[in-house]
């Protein structure tokens, strides 16, 4: 062993004992005949200090060290002249006997510190000196320890872990599959998985009631912000369970996890909300739910007016921003252009400001009396100084761009404290989805899931406003605006899973091909059952305060699913390709 | 919840208790006006007891059971009349009140039981059924408390798991790379790991000192028996340590496992022996040391007494043969027949019988007088009543064939127990091996393994001999003639392994082009690193007292690396094929 301790845990009750350390060199400085040398490693920080007339060959030493250069310090603790509190190494300091350089090091291309100097794409290239950084660090030995405690907790209530495959069966539904050529079987490919949720279901099949694993997935997407084509799932099913006994579990772990790996107690009931409840009242199936401003229906106090931009939507909705009444007309304006932005989509922005005295000012005053403009704002929840912000349009459409308001407004005001947690489970999703484009019905979670069984009558009409009721025992789970999880309680019966199907347009061939091994292994014996995953990466994250994921991974990949530290992908030799019977049409670089 | 308890925890002691079990019917039986139903899940088998005349109707729906029916039985515990004392509810029964069939079953395609009527294809096809057993089930539990306990004990020493990428870049050096196409960066591959090498590398780099990890690893080999494509590992690395650290810390993995996972207590110090004296006495390095039969070499004792076949060669070895001397002209020759086979590849094989009254019996009397034979035996360390069995020929070969010779008698005499345990730590491997038909260096374990720096010297040499006589030091852990896992302590300083590139034949360029991101990386401050991995698969497997890995892999792939229970890998359609870029060259099938 190069070392006796860490950088991180001597401490003034050490002095007098003889240490080595090893460990970077974070910065050295020379200062009055002394030299003094920051050493570090994953545990912390320690001063050296050498005395340039009494040791002057350590100090020789000293004088050709460059930062992050690998060292190894031999000495005395001693307690320092000038204390650091910020540090939990501060009250100490080691004057050196020995130091031996391990290893040189060319100067990093950016500052390994907390706040670095070196943009994004250096970073990325040099991702293994990023990780040297104290936030990366804390984000990795976060996850690490989330897993642990999930791991703890969900053995503790007798689940196991069981590995799934990675080389599977390409089925054409969904996100696209990454695909692996077979050598051995040639012309043909594997997909890698974009869930293991054929195999957990196989697993209720099999007999082993409490399955979970924590897993890698890919899905080939175009990629958005914060999105990865590999990911890790936390994957879980449960037999003879019903929602909730699933919910019941989950919850336990996350409580768990709050409290053992950040200190959080949250509340002893994490509250839940209907699918309806959440599209209505924040706009979004994740409401952050850490502040009000809900959104409130106006359509029939506004409509009638002869304001016809109302008059011609099915839906007209406001949300009540507090303390905005003050708002510029340059700043209202602003808002407007920001929710006609194609992200949001919205036409434009109607605004009433509540003033302090009670009075209203809004953008349609020339279709309302004040008193009609007080009583939409008092339906908005408007209270005095508040802004009223309204948008209309299809229901759902309106409601959701309300919802993208609703969080731009909560993050303008500081309302979302990444420290502060407020989860929640949303509930009694509709089972099924209708694409006007396609003109089919889609399942919002996927085929698996189960109708509520007291909606088994509208699941076998014919009516598309009966199959539109139809709700799934399907839920989320949502932490401050952001989905972390989702489940549902899974088809058991054979009769029912060929009627999904043919609610989704699948054709029996269709169905056989692609699901058959499933729909054949139900006919032996499937339990009820149920489950969900939970999104890792952004789990970690969350907990860590931040909303973007890369930081939580060791090796993330860019926008362009790159690795721009390994320069993958690549192209491969004629060899390999022709071994695999494979030709390429992509046009040379 | 569809229970309230498991199959498998009643006892007399919950007598009078109201329960509700769920699970497979295991089989039921009428016998006098009473039917018995045998209910299983993963937990244990518990007994139900209908009476006919009181409960006809229950008994109406147990008479509609079949093999694997999934049912919901309500009832009473009570006392049995016959117990049956072979499991642990063997005490007790449920006498029913209500009875649910919660799914009907089809007639499992073979017997779910210990012992299966089934043949491996039709249990393949039917994994999910397969995994109902016994086995399989002890199996996966045993997996999942190995990964679990390994987590424990190493989360216990400071390690952390961090996950590295499967999306990676194709290395064309040693094994095949299973390739990805990338959609988005057309023309170009990921590659999926072999191994997180080069990661864990990167990680020391970046200062996590204690790095492991459960994970996938994967290899397009052609698949010799009892090898998957896909395959985990428990993979590990540390940074400022030497050999003797590394061997402490998975010794001491390895000794928490067995006492945590199977209750063995193995002894307070494994045992090390060199590679050289494995393959000397042994024949192997992966030595079974749960019994002798050491290798001796005869080379001087046989030679120069007219017997051309030995006097021709490099080198004559033999193993005594306990208590085989008995052996009849029609064993000999088949164990002479068994050692021609091309798996072994000898030329043909001399024996010995020191019969019990002391008189020797060769198959070589001719050249040798009995003295002279005497001595030979007495070389090879034979007592009264053994079988000396002699092979020659090229030195490492010679003893590789007797390697093998060895472990066939140690099965034929049952000397391999697979419920002992004898673990033991192969230490000292040559660094490089000669490879005759491409004239070049190969690393023994792998280009970044370091030369032991005793042998730098050596290493520095262009002598092939000198290059031959260099150690590294690495390591492999072996169990009961099994090597589970191997590793060294990495090479840290750039001109060591740019000197290891040269010795390898990689030209700069190709060592750049192959590994420049590591070779960089490595320029920035490397710490004194080393590591091992161990086959996460096998271990487990001779936990469980098997050699075969298929029983603990849920899903394993047969020979051809297909899935038969998925139909994978298949053919994928056109219009995935051209969003890929990539045309099939395969013959139609």
């Amino acid at each position: 062993m190069y070392r006796t301790h860490t950088c991180g845990e001597l401490r003034l009750s050490d002095t007098g004992q003889t240490v080595t350390l090893a460990g970077w060199v974070q910065k050295s400085r020379r200062m009055g005949g002394m030299s003094f040398v920051d050493i570090r490693d994953r545990y912390g920080i320690t001063q050296l200090r050498i005395d340039e007339t009494t040791d002057p060959k350590i100090s020789e030493t000293v004088a050709r060290l460059g930062r992050e250069f690998v060292i190894q310090a031999t000495g005395v603790v001693e307690e320092r002249q000038s204390k650091n509190a910020k540090i939990p190494t501060g009250e100490i300091e080691i004057r050196l006997t020995d130091l031996k350089v391990l290893n040189a090091s060319l100067t990093p291309p950016f500052t390994i510190e907390d706040e670095s100097d070196g943009g994004e794409d250096i970073r990325a290239k040099y991702r293994y000196l990023d990780l040297r950084r104290g936030p990366l660090k804390r984000a990795l030995m976060l996850r690490h320890r989330m897993a642990h405690e999930v791991r703890n907790y969900l053995d503790g209530k007798g689940f196991l872990e069981i590995e799934t495959p990675f080389l599977i069966k390409s089925t054409p539904e969904g996100a696209r599959d990454f695909v692996v050529p077979s050598r051995m079987n040639p012309g043909e490919f594997y997909a890698l998985p974009q869930s293991p949720q054929t195999f957990k279901q196989l697993l209720m099949v099999a007999g082993y009631d409490r399955y979970f694993q924590i897993v890698r997935c890919f899905r080939d997407e175009d990629l958005r912000a914060d999105r990865q084509p590999e990911f890790t799932q936390i994957d879980c099913e449960m037999s003879f369970v019903e929602q909730e006994d699933v919910l019941e579990v989950f919850e336990g772990m996350m409580r768990h996890l709050f409290k053992e790996v950040i200190g959080v107690e949250i509340a002893p009931k994490i509250p839940r909300m209907s699918w309806y409840d959440a599209m209505d009242n924040y706009g979004s199936d994740k409401p952050d739910i850490r502040y009000g401003m809900k959104i409130h229906e106006i359509t029939s106090l506004v409509q009638g007016h002869g304001f016809s931009v109302f008059d011609g939507v099915e839906y007209v909705g406001a949300i009540a921003v507090p303390g905005c009444a003050g708002y510029t007309r340059k700043q209202t304006d602003e808002l407007t252009e920001w929710v006609k932005r194609p992200q949001v989509g919205a036409k434009g922005l109607v605004y009433i400001k509540v003033n302090e005295d009670g009075s209203v000012k809004s953008s349609v005053d020339k279709f309302y009396t004040p008193e009609e403009v007080q009583a939409i704002a008092a339906a908005a929840g408007a209270q005095k100084g508040d802004l009223v912000l309204v948008l209309c349009g299809a229901k759902r459409k309106a409601q959701t761009m309300l919802g993208v308001l609703r969080i731009e407004m909560g993050n303008r005001l500081g309302l979302r404290n990444p420290h502060e947690y407020a989860p929640l489970w949303v509930v009694d999703f509709p089972l099924l989805e209708w694409d006007d484009e396609t003109q089919r019905f889609y399942a919002m979670h996927h085929p698996f899931t189960a109708p509520k069984p007291e909606h088994l009558d509208w699941f076998y009409s014919n009516k598309k406003e009966d199959l539109e009721r139809v709700c799934a025992n399907a839920y989320d789970f949502v932490l401050n605006g952001v989905e972390l999880g989702g489940g549902s309680i899974r088809i058991h019966e054979a009769d029912v899973q060929q009627r999904m199907f043919e609610v989704l347009g699948i054709s029996k061939e269709d169905a056989d091909y692609k699901f058959g091994f499933i729909i054949n292994a139900f006919k032996f014996g499937a339990p009820p059952h149920g489950g969900l995953a939970f999104g890792f990466d952004r789990v970690c994250a969350l907990f860590g305060g931040q909303e973007t994921i890369r930081d939580y991974i060791a090796f993330p990949k860019n926008n362009m699913g790159r690795d721009v530290m390994l320069d993958a992908p690549s192209r491969i030799d004629d060899v390999q390709m022709d071994e695999l019977f494979l030709r390429s049409t992509a046009p040379e670089k």
